[in-house]
């Protein structure tokens, strides 16, 4: 295999999008300053990039353009971001720590911090709409509606109200897996399409595979952030570590123990590469970023 | 002048509007069900519906099919919930009280609230980008592109974070006018263009002269929530009133007294008439809605 190492592009990645966020948000010069001052706070300088570099590796699948990827990954990382800032809300998870800086209704204040995450959600759809992003106008509405069923009620959103109405409570495996695909899943699945769709339109067949890897991957993401929320400690995870747990979530180490999270982390692992058996080499980064998900810090 | 009258048609517009949410909005029923519940109970049974009713009246103006203003107007409205649902909570204004119930979050939790909100302003996008808007889908994107600038940290969302920042403040008219053309005249702008979009192709000369209607009918709507605001009795408002003043929020009544606020309205009003000059009777819903939000209630 050619080109660079997976460490090395996932730096480059990271840095492309940083750069891509740092223009596309309005600067704190820009009325309302101390409202973009919140945005900027929330999206920059933080944040392993995982859903744009699902993006971007999905596009290799579909020789996308670059300036296109840039576009939509800065678009799912602000969404990413929005739904981080609400979900440490004193209302929701009452966070305080994030990505190793105070959460932004601690460092602004909570009506700055809630308008701030809605202000990032209808930037995301602003950027999808004003660049282009297929060859055809049609298609992007397409893309547009699909990644807004990911943020919404069937998507994030919902899975962040199930959560909710989960704490304190014994779920079974399908209901969790049910409200992780929502919360985390949908998201990530909308990554892996968003820049899938960014190049040439994958066949039908071509769409299910790399939507096969996206819920794999999406539920892994999940289980190993259970697994780290559990052994982890604050000074590693830069975010409060137990708090699922202590919060009496249901989590997959409580459902499954921690040797039972881990092997069914391996086993949505291998799923996820399977799924990807026939794109050989352009799928390369993809593969690896399975790997990234599920092996982080363990 | 033939046809129904302006209350006949509006009764029309917001019972055509009222079952478009209904239809639109996913049913209690699908999981997740308290979210659910929550965002229909935020849209549906209440208001005034003045957005859907301009974004119908853009429409008669280039000829619109109905069908498109009917998603046009839902997509607004949901907005319209959504920023008042968030606007309700505890740590921006702290209401318990809205068209005559209790608010989201007192009905339900903040957290539910919270993403009700959130839920709704996806759900908007998603519309525009499913069904079908304009003879061409580039234009299409056009108009999901100004719908979410008039949304974010430039328009809607940005107003009220300036909103925020100037309580107990001294303002200027210039920044009090600045506020509330992000605030609320923001969203009222969009749905008169978006329900112009939904038909022929408006020249920019009439573009320009919407605009202009938008902006002065935007303006007058606020001013006029200011003289409600000071003269009203909670149980006229359906809200609580004279809050704003308590709170000692920058008004139109506390800049230029009672006496001036209502000339300004009637200018901004007779502004708005003559921006739409060139028409004919194809704006004569537009004329009358300009009158309805000037006259309500005084």
């Amino acid at each position: 295999m050619s080109g660079p190492t997976f460490d090395d592009w996932a730096r480059d990645i990271a840095a492309r999008t940083e750069e891509a966020l740092g223009e596309l948000l309005p600067t704190a010069r820009v009325a309302p300053g101390r409202l973009h001052d919140a945005m900027r706070y929330s999206v920059l300088g933080g944040g392993k990039r995982v859903r744009p570099m699902l993006a971007y590796a999905a596009g290799l699948v579909s020789d996308a353009d670059p300036q296109r990827l840039r576009v939509a990954a800065a678009a799912v990382e602000m969404i990413h971001a929005y739904s981080l800032i609400h979900d440490d809300l004193p209302c929701m998870d009452d966070d305080v720590l994030r990505r190793g800086k105070p959460t932004t209704h601690v460092e602004f204040d909570e009506a700055t911090a809630l308008l701030a995450g809605d202000a990032l959600q209808s930037l995301a759809f602003q950027l999808l709409a004003e660049y282009r992003l297929a060859d055809d106008p049609s298609a992007q509405l397409h893309m547009i509606q699909v990644f807004a069923v990911a943020c919404g009620s069937r998507g994030m959103a919902g899975g962040q109200a199930i959560d909710l109405e989960n704490v304190g409570k014994a779920l079974t495996l399908p209901e969790l897996e049910f409200m992780h695909i929502l919360k985390t899943g949908a998201l990530i699945r909308a990554s892996v399409l968003l820049g899938a769709h960014c190049g040439k339109v994958p066949d039908s067949a071509q769409m299910e595979r790399l939507d096969r890897y996206a819920k794999c991957v999406g539920l892994a993401f999940q289980v190993v952030d259970d697994i780290l929320d559990d052994e982890g400690d604050t000074a590693t995870l830069g975010k409060t570590a137990g708090k699922d747990r202590d919060a009496n979530k249901p989590t997959y180490t409580s459902l499954l123990g921690l040797p039972g999270a881990k092997k069914f982390a391996d086993e949505l692992l291998a799923d996820a590469h399977e799924a990807l058996s026939t794109f050989g080499e352009q799928a390369r980064r993809l593969h690896e970023l399975a790997d990234f998900i599920v092996k982080r810090d363990r």
